[in-house]
């Protein structure tokens, strides 16, 4: 079941924003680079194909996405950011979507704290607004509006970042379009199926959202799968 | 204010488990290496000083810990995960807490697939059954279960890697006492507080716990601040 395909990369995704980090990231290296190809496992989440044995053989916490790296000995990476670190280390050699750590120490580390800002944030905060304002089955207004608020204060935190002159969240001057804006791209661009209507109050990080869909590697894989 | 003291780091804290991850590491590295020596901001976070104009300039986020690395320029640091990191790059010379991310590849991708498992997922949700469970102003009866629920089946995602023959989260063999393991030995050491009463379901990551808290890094790093 897991062994679908032979291009180099194997990518187990569904259609969620997390996947299209990781889609975004592939289109971008294939659009810089011409590869890596990859083979598409879907995985229907509502039917819990990702809790079945052999799926959490690959990744414990059973989450998409996840990848098989078959041209370094089947390695697996789970986690959406570790995903987007290990593809940039290994598929990205001329530092284009990131930074060098040794040479481009705090480059590097600003790219890891924006990261960590919305992997821990953004994600796991309007992921929970998604759960109590469209599927709980209790209506619970205190939890609707906690996380309502929790996601714009964070959107409100970016727009901070990007009123530091910049285009794009990491990388010295106006910044560099890095893994660190695909982290979060596919969360912000969901901001109205998150109780979000509009981001008008947020005009930098609008015109970022912006800015980032007008490129084709983003675009394609917003569209994957 | 952000100036008092003199120690290559200023490190910006408080009595939570984010600010223990980085107290921990701190204390391991001073018994490892003799340092960085470090001056301690306590920040009230009861009295939102971490939102204080002051504080926003370090870290737009308005969170502790945040680090300032007098050392390298006055270079700043936030996001908890982030500081590990940095801190493993330029403190721990030797790799004993962390991977080479060249040399040692595949170890240092799972060290930050760990981190990023723990930094998305057990600090936001056992951070929500605080929450509903000890401060909403609203009892949920909803909210208080499905935290105290997700925040058990995260802690079952740690004990499905410890029993795969390891003592620690990430390295070879057994593994090695890492950044991965402070990363989340704080919130497993408040488990009674977040509402899971006894770690007995949980016997690997119950003894990880204990063999954790051996360490006098680790110890002393528990107490401070």
């Amino acid at each position: 079941m897991s062994s679908e395909g032979s291009k180099p990369l194997m990518f187990y995704t569904g259609p969620t924003p997390n996947g299209r980090k990781v889609s975004i990231f592939l289109e971008e290296l294939k659009a810089a680079y011409g590869g890596p190809d990859y083979d598409i496992f879907s995985i229907d989440i509502s039917t819990n194909v990702q809790k079945e044995p052999w799926f959490i053989k690959l990744n414990p916490n059973g989450r998409i996405p996840t990848i098989v790296d078959r041209a370094r000995n089947n390695f697996v990476v789970f986690e959406t950011a570790a995903i987007l670190l290990y593809l940039q280390q290994h598929y990205d050699k001329e530092n284009r979507f990131g930074f060098d750590k040794d040479a481009d120490a705090d480059n590097y580390s600003e790219l890891l704290q924006w990261i960590f800002f919305a992997h821990g944030g953004v994600g796991p905060m309007q992921g929970q607004s998604n759960h109590f304002n469209r599927y709980a089955p209790e209506d619970i207004p205190y939890a609707k509006k906690r996380y309502i608020d929790e996601t714009k204060r964070l959107y409100g935190v970016l727009e901070i970042r990007l009123s530091q002159g910049r285009d794009w969240l990491a990388g010295p001057g106006r910044g560099k379009f890095s893994i660190a804006d695909m982290n979060v791209l596919p969360w912000i661009n969901i901001h109205k199926h998150s109780m979000v209507e509009s981001l008008d109050e947020f005009p930098l990080l609008k015109s970022w959202l912006e800015r980032a869909k007008a490129r084709p590697g983003v675009q394609a894989g917003l569209n994957v799968p």
